[in-house]
């Protein structure tokens, strides 16, 4: 079964808003083992989303359409779908009382315009959007159908989950995908290794190179009908290939993985951050449950902060710059100390644009693990732009403590 | 001028990448005046990337592709792109000699599969790509043009900025954005407010309602030949209607707004952070210059460190809840004056999934902020879902910061 996304929206189009919507949808669909054949984004304009539901319906199954359902005179989905399906709107006394429900608070809200969300086309079925006011709408179009959703990224996701996923049913059709990670090694220089292992995989099998922040993905996708326990032994010839540099053999984040390890052992971690400024903290407790593992941080970017918290000598600084193994130690030490933590990390580094010397260039970054073994530190150069060198060292955080947790 | 990019990769298809370029190509687009009519996404396929071709080629004058140029057997766009405009690959020497320099302290990337990145299509044009391997591609297609990018941002931004934007020029056409940001008004009641506004003005504007975060940004668009003093007198008289609700009236991050002010004032800032995590600390420093103006923060996710580290005391914990208008206090005043800055902000809630009571459910935030003239707070409900509360709460918190710096 093949599907394709629409998402409709001029913001998308002239770069103000990025589409998260589609990669969320995207594994969804995979999980279901749902193909998604194309993404394609088009203006909030009645020929350009007819022209694209033509080409969509020309090659899937099903056809997922976000955005353009705001009660607002930009958005026009909800009017183009009722032309191009052929129906008109009627008022639905269920969405009704829903929405004044909803928004039995906010009288402000319960005006004209929020009225005519209750209105949708006469022949689609409306599934229940539970947490906003934007009528959820199947159509059917022969053996084909087409899912309408709000493009805010917490409505659309409670939507498909809870309505439009269970509405298509789980398909029949198997697509297996197994993700590895590896680190140490150039793209390059993997795919020669891996030479001989492609060139004998057989053609139902697909292998693709996804490399970010110096850690390579490696999936393995089967189409078809190659059985699972197939793919399970082409993926463990793989795991053998690549020993040397794996770190995971799934496509966990590296946050969970450290989480993971932490939470089952029932140690803790803390970090001192001066360069990553806070984003290796907001890592480590992204997801539900850091609070098992993860105790707190201390982000100092001024050097005050650095003396005075985390009692980085002064003279330390003047000696050696704050960029500098001897004060990346001290400051890991003193958080893990402070806040009595089994691990920590501390960062120190010239993200950029400026700060960047002859000896020290943007990008220079030195890392320190503290451990119940004691404390290492490495230095780093993760290339010239603030965001990459700040989004590398997080990584190269994890992947150190990773190592540490294994040893 | 119009132009369409395909971004081309299975790992957009299947989840695993959100496709981050195609907004940024997007705003630059428009700020050389050039339309972006649509974004495609395609399998690393070479019937898919055909046809996705030849249907922009059907709408556009150029087509912007991202991504299937590694060295690996899964990238296939530039033999495709060969195929497509009728040509051969040959060495190039000039590629060649840079990628033997970009790799010159690399031995291992210097292997067999590297070498194919200088063989390049005959009769395209190659651009120098600065910061990697793949070539830089322009194919003219009668007097539509075709540029080929890699995917990794990195490299894809600096490809686009020094080499392809320029190669385009600058194009005639102008499209004009002004965008303002409101806030503690809904869509539809701000729709209705601008009821008239929107019936009265000329067809060659357009006026967009993009929500987010309990934020509403509205963007005025004019296509065509209205004058600039055109749209600023529309724009002008935009302001005036929703000044009540008035943030900005600019597009920048809440994040930038306050940077700047603080900047201009010489004034700091620090954070103290439970539910928010190190998330609100990364957002005031992820701009370059944040050094003049943010100071640190300390992060007490366990309640050991708000008290050893904030000193919240423990019987206010016990008595009140950690979740509470007293903890948030005395943590906002404990962090200021620990790292001496003139202003801070704290967060304390609950995120979830776990952890909400019959009183305080999940979602509720409470905010503190400490200031030369006092401190004060506020309790917010923000939602179900853990990566909304975050996110709203670090929107609550500037928002809250920027109306107590114009105070």
């Amino acid at each position: 079964m093949r599907a394709e996304i629409i998402t409709i929206g001029d913001e998308l189009l002239i770069g103000q808003v990025v589409d998260t919507n589609s990669a969320w949808i995207a594994e969804k669909l995979n999980e279901y083992g749902i193909e998604l054949y194309q993404i394609t984004s088009v203006h909030d304009q009645r020929e350009h989303i007819i022209a694209a539901l033509d080409e969509a319906f020309g090659r899937a199954d099903i056809v997922l359409t976000t955005g353009g359902l705001g009660p607002t005179k930009d958005d026009i989905t909800k009017h183009v779908l009722c032309e191009y399906f052929g129906t008109h709107l009627i008022e639905d006394a269920r969405v009704r009382t829903h929405i004044e429900h909803l928004y039995s608070n906010r009288p402000d809200v319960l005006n004209r315009l929020t009225a005519t969300q209750w209105l949708v086309p006469e022949n689609a079925e409306i599934l229940e959007n539970r947490v906003g006011s934007a009528p959820l709408m199947v159509f059917h179009h022969g053996q084909q159908l087409l899912a309408s959703m709000p493009g805010v990224p917490y409505e659309m996701k409670i939507a498909m989950e809870e309505q439009i996923l269970p509405y298509i049913g789980r398909a029949t059709a198997s697509i297996i995908h197994k993700t590895l990670q590896v680190t140490g090694i150039s793209e390059s220089a993997l795919a020669i290794l891996l030479d001989e292992y492609e060139a004998s995989m057989p053609a139902s099998l697909h292998l693709a190179y996804l490399p970010k922040d110096g850690v390579i993905r490696l999936r393995l996708s089967a189409y078809g009908d190659l059985p699972e326990e197939g793919v399970t032994r082409w993926f463990g010839r793989l795991k053998v290939l690549v020993k040397d540099y794996l770190i995971a053999d799934t496509d966990e984040p590296l946050e969970v993985l450290v989480g993971n390890i932490l939470k089952a052992r029932h140690q803790t971690i803390s970090t001192a951050e001066s360069c990553t400024g806070g984003k290796l903290a907001a890592l480590l407790n992204k997801h539900a449950g850091s609070s098992a593992f993860y105790w707190g941080s201390i982000i100092s970017y001024d050097n005050s902060v650095k003396e005075h918290l985390l009692g980085v000598p002064e003279e330390m600084i003047k000696k050696h710059g704050v960029v500098s193994e001897e004060v990346v130690r001290v400051m890991a030490e003193s958080v893990r100390k402070q806040l009595n933590t089994d691990f920590s990390i501390a960062t120190s580094g010239i993200a950029g644009p400026s700060g960047g010397t002859e000896t020290k260039p943007v990008g220079t970054v030195w890392i320190a693990w503290a451990t119940p073994k004691g404390t290492t530190a490495e230095c780093f150069q993760l290339g010239k732009l603030r965001e990459q060198v700040t989004d590398r060292a997080c990584t190269k955080a994890l992947i150190g403590l990773l190592k540490r947790l294994e040893e």
